[in-house]
């Protein structure tokens, strides 16, 4: 298995294509990014082996770099956020493999498309590795990460929230639900965790609850709940109590970072481990 | 049954108050008033033959005020938006009745207090009476409304997205979907219906596809769905094609002079007649 090889990484937006860069790399890998031009972060070629940027769409280039970096095994990372695609339709530029994927789709939610395209590097032969294989140090503990501890009525608003939170996850809306006194106050779908935050901290004129779960449809291998210091920075502009997401199953970015400044908020962090769909 | 005696209309914010007291008057009936402060508009004084005011949360007044107006029947009818109630706590005052009601929720979901209501009222001896039978003029038919047709792909989307809907709907967080290209943009909680098609208008860039239904738990005698004027003014924001709601389960206000706003603006206006839940 594995080896010091050269591992692909199909990189988007966000911090994480770093974080997977730099787990691969100390794990002695050679790391080949293939990332995504208006998504992923040009800063990324100073972490990575080799870099060729695509448009998003360009499936066959796509195959065709991964095969050229050498890679037998990819990681996929980052995110495409619809919202972004919707704004700018230029970053996507498909090419005849790509165009006969998107064809071939029931439809176009985050769960469908990232699948498909495990499926299609699978196809060409490529593995593709589990972003937990090098980002494991990152996933959310169980129990209260900080300082801050959750009220029992915050405890309770997330039992009766986490149920409704992992039904609008089976339909593949969003992850992150913004709660208060039992009332649900705002459902994420393409805006994003760090919008639907804000809009619920408003909405619940502050004290809120903010719960980000794995969405039962969510494939181990990719697609990771994550977290990090934008998450946090919505949690102090929504004015929110608590955040709970799900252990052994979130990846927490800039951990460190990220608890003291929830300390310093007194947002308490919350690590729940599901028992409802646990692999 | 009905007769023409008195009826009590008890009386939140928005439209659908004025139209069921003019379809009670219309029918012979006298109508009497108890409308919540901050959420009932004050020109229903001038629709009504008597009116009482009372604050969200008197539930003892409430029930004095329909006895001392000689109600035996009642009409729910408007809503106190939790968005509002969380900006103004004020507007709420606890009588020990309304104490004893609050604490006696399982939850504080839009359903359960209704359901709850209704169950105290009839509890004093008095029948909540369907806002159908004043207002079912009103109730949107299958079928286009309008000047404009859908076309077959904002028709897939709404076959797609109905199911999502009414999973939603399932889970009493909202009543509105915003989708366009089998993504879902925005999905309605607290927010609003209007404030819902805004967001999804504006993460996707007009086109978008709104879908409205009657949520599976719903009770018929009050609690439909209802489109009108600002239903419309948020569509033509938001740049939307296509407001699809549920036939014969939808109050559509001032019908009208919506539809010919509906026309100008280009947008298709669709009744569906919902198989899955239907009484």
């Amino acid at each position: 298995m594995a080896g010091g090889g050269t591992i692909g990484l199909v990189a988007g937006a966000g911090r994480l294509p770093f974080e997977l860069a730099r787990g691969a790399r100390g794990a002695g890998r050679r790391v080949a990014a293939v990332a995504f031009t208006g998504f992923a972060d040009p800063a990324l070629a100073g972490e990575v082996d080799a870099i060729a940027w695509i448009r998003l769409g360009e499936l066959g280039a796509l195959f065709d770099a991964l095969r050229e970096a050498g890679a037998r095994e990819v990681l996929l990372a980052g995110n495409a956020p619809k919202q972004q695609l919707f704004a700018e339709p230029g970053l996507v530029r498909l090419d005849a493999r790509g165009a006969a994927f998107l064809g071939a789709l029931r439809d176009q939610s985050d769960d469908r498309i990232l699948r498909a395209l495990a499926d299609a590097l699978e196809g060409e032969g490529l593995r593709v590795v589990s972003q937990a294989a090098y980002a494991g140090a990152l996933l959310a503990p169980a129990g209260v990460l900080g300082a801050v501890a959750p009220s029992e009525a915050q405890r309770a608003d997330v039992a009766w929230a986490w149920p409704i939170a992992k039904a609008v996850g089976r339909l593949d809306i969003g992850q992150t639900l913004v709660v208060k006194d039992r009332a649900v106050l705002a459902v994420e779908a393409i805006e994003g965790t760090d919008a639907a935050i804000r809009r619920g901290g408003a909405l619940g004129r502050g004290g809120v609850v903010v719960i980000k779960i794995w969405k039962p449809e969510q494939d181990p291998r990719f697609d990771y709940p994550t977290v990090g210091p934008d998450t946090l920075a919505a949690l102090v502009d929504a004015g929110a109590a608590l955040l709970a997401v799900e252990a052994g199953r979130t990846l927490v970015l800039a951990r460190e970072a990220l608890v003291r400044a929830a300390d310093a908020a007194g947002i308490a962090l919350l690590g729940v481990a599901d028992a409802e769909d646990a692999p």
